[in-house]
């Protein structure tokens, strides 16, 4: 089975940590390949970033999916998630969607974490969106002095079991941890907690394998109007996915 | 790996239907075994019946759980699914709130399908306790003559086709069928359809292995009243894992 | 007029108590009596305690209804609820719903009280189960050292006090205490609060009176699948009006 | 025990019928009294008509509730029930208020019916206000050609077991009729239903009486800034209570 | 263009105080009327009081409304605005829903500051029934001594000034402030905030304003039932347009 | 007064069409500008399609809000509008949710109207956001031939009467008509419905002028990562507004 992880950021060290993690927790036969995107922003955490790594993500998997049983969003919002089930045949797997469904196997209440105070109200709005947020109990926000505090690996370890323990404590079954650039975070320190710690590359391969080895690949996109979809000034590729 | 299947039910013909087809869709290493409920109704249709179902649940999981990797409650309600998850170690998945999750990585909305008047309300149940009402875009419930048509392998294919295409009309992005006996019908009639078909096994299947792999397990259960939990009447064995 | 409680806690004092309060109570010329649970558990504090529980609930409600005009759960966590009212023809009242509704007779805003971190959120998912969350401003939960100090009548009238002043500050107009050993803690604080202190026998031997005056009984229960409801290893008496 | 029923339309002829059925219904010991509204609309049927409505219920309430045990607002959209609860010490009942609660202890799902399409949204808000909306499986308004129609007693029957039936189709394990003019309606078509019909003033009668017995009361209104409640051009028995 | 502003209160300084703010903020060639309740009470605080003032504000309407071009209640809780629709042609417009719309237009969450406790729960009401809760991230109200300090202009400023940095800590995009009274003190304080601040009037004076140019107005009243709607002992003007 | 109007479509004609409207509508002295996207998709009408966009029009507001008091959004799904008012200082309106906030100042309950399948549900996404489902009463979707029908000016004139009607029938107080080629309609059909017809065009013109009247500006964005906002492959001006 092949799986490509979309990094929508455009920070190679990035898509170096997600592939790491996932080829780690992949099973046996599983290929994994990171591509990163070639333009927009190099940490995304406002929603304008976002607006640009929406396109950006759409252009990188257009051009790279070909081969593959199954694509991940490697970046944390779900970046244009349901665009790219329309464009691609194969399924598309967003990190924290699948992060926040595999909680929702383990327990009736998850907790979440993510980090910065421009993102925060980024997550609830995809937790909403994902229709979860009835079984959230409770949502922690680590603040961060700057970015390459959040990249250096570890660098955030004291702060989520910290924040943890206080969703622990707000009655969480399950902790799940955002952020693309924290991949690798739940292996790592789940030992240290008394609830399941998930980060989303883990939950987001084993639930593409999943899908793949049950044969499972979401609907045909609905067709936009004949005569409608015209493009200019994008990718060619992307362009003929989008005119289908 | 080992894996559970608990059906909550007293006929012995649902255990072997559910068993068949998840031995058919495991991993190539994952082995799977059965077991009916002791005590109770043969085929769960009420909330009174399940009242009844819920106890014989924990009852056949308490005595049959050691060694196994993973549960899974093979009855379509996802009867007891918190309490038997507070009773053992081992993951437990709900073969119903597994058919759903696994959906919601499909796409935005799902449609479900039941079979039966008497148990039509107990599923939206199940679908609001799940956290899952906002992805239901329709529910359609498939009404029955009698069990012996309901048990019928292939008995429901026509009307299930029926139900989904209304499904779709509504909006739906896949199509979940519940109902432990209806085990296998969506790898039967999925090319018949234009959006992905799922049952409970198979995702339950999947989901459970997916656990397992990542080396998940809930929360310990919240220890109950220091002196609280002393049983009378009850298995020895569950008696046990309650006053744990 | 003749009312029959019904404990799902295998507790006799239990029973006494909340035979008593409803004597107490009880309008003149209605006749109270309680029933214990024949096996389970002799406090129910967790969701796989209360599984069991409804099992023995029906069966204890099975062998005793003959005779009676209504019943009362006096479990508070309203167990098996739905179950109780497919199985038998007269009304059955929950005592956590009858003080929760009657509650909403007082005013807007309710304040509910419970006791001990194991059962805490089985009373929101009743609450969430009643319909009646918007009406719930806030919850206390107090914590218990040991069973046996919730059982002693009047070990946690302090608590209770305070509890329900943090509830006032929140905005509620009443305050609803849970839990059948509490029976009587209304009647006996009332006048120590500022607004009213309800608990669930009280308002269930009241509104059981009122559905009995005003010649209410609860429709009759779908139908099961034909041919479906055979049982086995329960109460034959059960097993009769499962199959009804 | 002595009852007070304010009707908040300013018919003599629907306060003679609510009294009648108030009288029928209610315990041995029970003295109904009703009282008109002095000023107003004949029937209240409009939001801009139950603006002036609120004035007079709250005048009524204030000139005649001296000496009662509770107070009824024989008027179907509660008129005026919180301002009520704020200016009596004795415990106000809505009529339709209670009668959704009632049905809340029969059954999981009621229908509701109304009548005349200018008021049909007035009672989708107040089943929104009793915060009630998700035990409603569904609402139906009978058509009215005029108000004599409305007024002349069994002249809706046929249209309310029409809509009834409609009501159990969809789900209703009770149906609740709304409408001061229909007291007496539950009563007489009761055994031609399958589930438990019920209407206003019979549900109000009984809940009053139940907060009576179980002697509770509202709690006291939160005080109105000091100094600023003083009025002008009101009764001044109603200037009294508002300025307590 | 003319606007009436109609004050719900009875007392004359609050309505020189709206006058004022919307005459300041009228566009040229805007002209501003006000109207003061002719029976009432001075400041409503509680929901007795405004019962009293649904009354007052259709009265005070109906005695004004011709030859303006649009009304705007100018009393915070929008007293009566559903109705106030219904009986003139004109269009309405709440001061408080204008205010919380237009905070809608400037970001995603709005935070809202109120005066005195005996009022908080009636802005939680209007939040509510304006369908716009989803919006409002956080919820403050000012503690009052009385009425007097309440009315002096400034006398919250510095108050009004610390909510705001608690809402805008919770998230708030904007602060909302209500109150009829505190009419110009968004104009007053805005520059010393870092979020938009807002008051009622001068949003409802843009709001009315805007309506008046793009030429909308409300659907005319469903009518109520025929020969339904005679009146007795109100004001003669306002009985003819409840009897439209 | 200076406004800008974004269309995040690529096509000139709808451009040139809500340029037309909304200088039209617009006040005296109000200056009205069009600019068109310079890459992305003719005509919007999938997910995939405006992930697109959102980038196009950060893009094409970016290179021209310089000198404008206000911008609109003039593509209907108010693509990147929470992005947009983090890049520029100046108020940023989406043109369908004026319009739906501006309905709610006309009536307690809107209907809507889109146009073709495959954006219906970005329809209902984009009302759940906007935090007014609540008062979104019903929802019709007018089919297309062909994206050349949906652009013929009066081409769905004829559909959108025939829904509008449904709407009313449905309880709508409003309705509202969705796109951008759609300007105008609202001010051609007014006179043919018995209820306001809105559009987003019009409504967006007078909130833009409202906002810019009373002074009102979206507060600063929160700023991102210290050292995260460097970007690549993407305009240097909406580069430079990124990294604020």
């Amino acid at each position: 089975m092949k799986l490509l992880l979309v990094n929508g950021n455009t920070t190679q060290a990035v898509t170096d940590r997600v592939v790491a993690e996932a080829t780690r927790c992949a099973s046996t036969g599983t290929a994994i390949t990171g591509v990163t995107a070639r333009f927009g922003v190099s940490i995304v955490s406002t929603e304008a970033e976002e607006d640009v790594a929406r396109h950006a993500v759409l252009d990188a998997l257009a051009a790279n999916f070909t081969g593959y049983d199954a694509a991940i969003l490697a970046i944390s919002f779900d970046t244009a998630l349901l665009g790219a089930r329309q464009i691609v045949p194969i399924p598309v797997v967003g990190m924290t969607e699948a992060s926040l469904l595999t909680a929702c196997l383990l327990g009736r209440r998850f907790g979440l974490i993510s980090f910065g105070q421009s993102s925060r109200w980024m997550y609830l709005d995809l937790v909403q969106r994902a229709g979860l947020a009835q079984r959230m109990v409770s949502f922690e926000t680590v603040e961060l002095a700057n970015t390459a505090s959040y990249l250096r690996q570890g660098g955030q370890d004291a702060a989520v079991i910290d924040a943890s323990a206080r969703l622990v404590q707000a009655g969480a079954d399950t902790v799940v941890v955002a952020g693309a650039a924290m991949a690798g975070i739940a292996h790592r320190l789940r030992s240290q907690l008394p609830v399941p710690l998930l980060d989303g590359i883990a939950c987001a391969v084993g639930q593409a394998e999943t899908l793949v080895r049950l044969g499972l690949r979401q609907r045909a996109a609905v067709a936009p109007l004949t005569g409608g979809s015209t493009t200019t000034g994008i990718d060619p590729i992307l362009s003929g996915l989008l005119s289908r």
